[in-house]
């Protein structure tokens, strides 16, 4: 079947659902990740159903034409980047919250809510689900499924992994699963529904989630600024609080040239030059005994502290903070690194971010989620092409994480970007028979083809 | 080649690793479920080293042989259970600590130590492994990865799949995987580590585990009882909690019958006829604000209630409970049951079990895990053979639980003894897809065969 052929059988069965404008394609080609997919894909397909999911799946997979699954296409690893020949799925219309039960601590949704919209739902109910990515207000549900994400949060209150109970799944060839269960527990058979979690939509379409809340935190958070003279103390200092016994909620490391961006994008008073800063929240019953336990840590680690002494202090803090990607594409385009390391590693890590910026004669600005280990090493450049300087350093980074310990993607993903090294984490054998699971859940590798694994 | 083949091989290779006694082999052909497998094991090898672990797999392998995971044997699903013609590998000797570290918060250990001695060497640093199977004394953490265990602290503190982050696979053919990471976070590729956590020792042998510890919580532990004049009242006030917003640490629930079965193994009063109990335990900085608004609840629910003055009240408290099992034993042969459901559906459940205990003329004594919604009806019968009537009534509960929204398994898993069932969970398409997703780890169906799909 010739590619119109295709396009014309997509229309007569999903009409208005299938959109083969300029403009749609276009943005079908990119993420957030900066890059783009060569070519354009044959339509946009937006689904509204699960029955629109299903007829999709089955079209390609009796035309034997490719399929990306995309949210809000916010992603970092080009994971929903959709090219030449391919059909571009979007969930982002399917928005519905199904259902909440205050009483199970349980919600079931569709995947394309802005995970923002569902938390504003939740709140009125003294509820919330756990993952907050930076991105919680533009990126979906269904994507926050898809790539296992993260967030500031996680290290005191889980991942997307921790916090998802069941998944609808359309396969390949649009049979509909439903993965998982209600309850709190259960181990019938395998565990699909965590197999799923951060496929990356390579397993098959998510179009539906049985996700596991919280009640809303009570009591007030405090938060705590310290500055370093250098980003290796501020990094010693993050690994102190994590030994000395106390949980932060968050715990976010800004290094010297990050901070002096934010500050810069911000319209503040610049920093001390070299200076790193640490930010920290403590929440829940404990949130004030806690807070000057880890303002002694981090005096003692040599810090400049300071607890904000209302929630007007505090928010201009997180601000700092939270204006880290604006300010990178203030000095460029960027690429996001996502390297992992336990958290004992973290100011060895730092030491080989330096190692490599000396190396490759590159600056390098990185924030990390201290409370957890993962670093998001900034490579900016100019232009949209990733300079091949830039990929030696960035495989550099890879290995160093590795030989520390850790991994190379902590929660955006492998996506197109990563996909070259995804071997080197997992070795041959297990990359092999990762790839044959896959094959079991879309034997013709229609789904996502070119993701995660190099073709 | 003929079984003595196998045999010689196995010991040529492995020495006094292979036990061909009768007690071994007979001890090998059960766990705790009351049920053995058919038939005499060749040999049982009790592996010293993950090499061992190669060798037993490669020999297997290359003989067509059946292997069969062992840890304790004390799994109530008959998964462990090895019959004639199979190899019962044990990994129980394999019980060091490999590496603790506090900054991290993460252990490494070998699978065949036992859950409480993991915590003995654990505890003096301030640490612990939260998954609390009531087993904990006598099952090994390899069994409870293969199990997905769960325990009484589990609603609060997760289950074994929440405190995982990396395990070390044998395949089928001998060869090592390292699944997973040491980091709190990662997403490279699929999520391997978690499909194996509730594999029953049909995806690989688990020969080593990373491990997310948390610290041991800080404070004193406030524990009430609150009884109530029948079941189903017990089980609205523990929804009621649930749906209040407190989260106890543990919450049991125990009917009349083991309520008093446990008073008389233990020489305690009689219980007033006809009385449930519940038992909650709060913990952590607010642990008495929370046991006094669960006072408030359950005596809002009709219970009568007792805040326990001291620790020795809470200790004889939690020794009523933990003495079902024993108590059980006492009246005769134990089925013990695990179907999970939406906390919410739990008096709904019992009024199933109610109705079910009517309609095939038994006594179902039931404990139950209030807080996450898990409930062990207990089957008790004369004789070693599961009357069919028993099964009968079993099918039943399963089929009840399955209409309420829950699930055949919350944590004991299929085993044998629930396979016939599980496709009625999973669907017929899924039950097909997770037994491929088997055979990629497994061509040829060495690893405990029979176990979990029904052959
Ligand atoms: C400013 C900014 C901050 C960010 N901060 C974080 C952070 O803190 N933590 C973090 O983890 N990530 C972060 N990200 C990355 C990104 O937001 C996350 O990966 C997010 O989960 C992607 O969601 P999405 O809806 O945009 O998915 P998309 O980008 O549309 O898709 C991502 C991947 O998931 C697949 N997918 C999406 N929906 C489905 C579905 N329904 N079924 C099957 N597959 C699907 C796609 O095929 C693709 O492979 C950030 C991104 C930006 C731009
Ligand atoms: C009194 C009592 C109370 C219990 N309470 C609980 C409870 O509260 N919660 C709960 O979840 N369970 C409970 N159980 C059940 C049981 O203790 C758990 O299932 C436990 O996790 C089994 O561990 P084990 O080492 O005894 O495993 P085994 O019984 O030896 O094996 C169980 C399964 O795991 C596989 N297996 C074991 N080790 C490995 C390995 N290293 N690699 C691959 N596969 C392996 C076996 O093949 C088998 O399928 C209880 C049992 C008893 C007798």
């Amino acid at each position: 079947m010739t590619a119109p052929d295709v396009v014309a059988r997509l229309v007569a069965e999903l009409g208005d659902r299938v959109d083969v404008s300029d403009a749609a394609l276009a943005g079908a080609r990119a993420d957030k990740s900066g890059h783009a997919a060569s070519g354009s894909p044959l339509a946009v397909v937006t689904a509204r159903s699960v029955a629109d999911v299903q007829t999709t799946m089955r079209i390609a997979s009796e035309t034997g034409t490719p399929v990306v699954p995309r949210g809000a296409g916010t992603g970092l690893a080009g994971g929903a980047n959709t090219g030449a020949g391919e059909i571009a799925l979007s969930l982002r219309a399917m928005d519905r919250v199904v259902e909440v039960r205050p009483d199970d601590l349980i919600a079931v949704v569709e995947p394309g809510i802005l995970n923002a919209d569902l938390n504003a739902a939740l709140a009125p109910l003294g509820l919330w689900w756990a993952p907050d990515p930076a991105s919680r207000e533009i990126s979906t549900v269904g994507g926050n499924i898809a790539t296992g994400a993260g967030g500031l949060l996680c290290a005191k209150y889980g991942v997307v992994r921790d916090a998802v109970l069941g998944v609808d799944l359309v396969l390949a060839d649009g049979r509909l699963l439903r993965l998982g269960h209600r309850t709190v527990k259960g181990v019938t058979g395998l565990d699909l529904t965590s197999l799923v979690i951060g496929s990356e939509g390579i397993l098959g379409v998510v179009v539906g989630a049985t996700l596991k809340l919280r009640r809303l935190i009570p009591g007030e958070a405090r938060t705590i600024a310290a500055t370093f003279g250098d980003v290796r103390s501020a990094a010693v200092a993050a690994s102190a609080v994590t030994a000395a016994g106390v949980q932060p909620a968050i715990m976010e490391l800004m290094d010297a040239t990050s901070l002096a961006a934010a500050h810069r994008l911000l319209g503040l008073p610049a920093p001390t030059p070299g200076a790193a800063q640490l930010t920290v929240q403590t929440d829940g019953p404990a949130a004030h005994a806690e807070a000057e336990a880890i303002v002694a840590v981090l005096a003692g680690a040599g810090g400049t502290v300071r607890l904000a002494a209302d929630d007007a202090e505090a928010q201009q803090l997180w601000t700092v903070r939270r204006s880290m990607h604006p300010a990178m594409e203030t000095l460029g385009t960027t690429l996001i690194e996502d390297v992992s390391v336990p958290r004992s590693a973290l100011p060895a890590m730092f030491d080989e971010i330096a190692r490599i910026e000396q190396r490759f004669g590159l600056t390098i600005p990185t924030v990390c989620h201290a409370g957890d280990g993962n670093l998001h090493p900034n490579f900016v450049f100019s232009g949209t092409e990733v300079p091949d300087v830039v990929w030696d350093a960035a495989e550099d980074l890879f290995q160093s994480a590795l030989r520390l310990g850790g991994t190379l993607t902590g929660e955006h993903g492998v996506g197109v970007l990563k996909r070259r090294w995804l071997a080197d984490e997992l070795g041959a054998d297990q990359w092999e028979l990762q790839r044959q699971i896959a094959r079991v859940f879309d034997p013709a590798g229609i789904l996502n083809p070119g993701k995660v694994f190099t073709p």
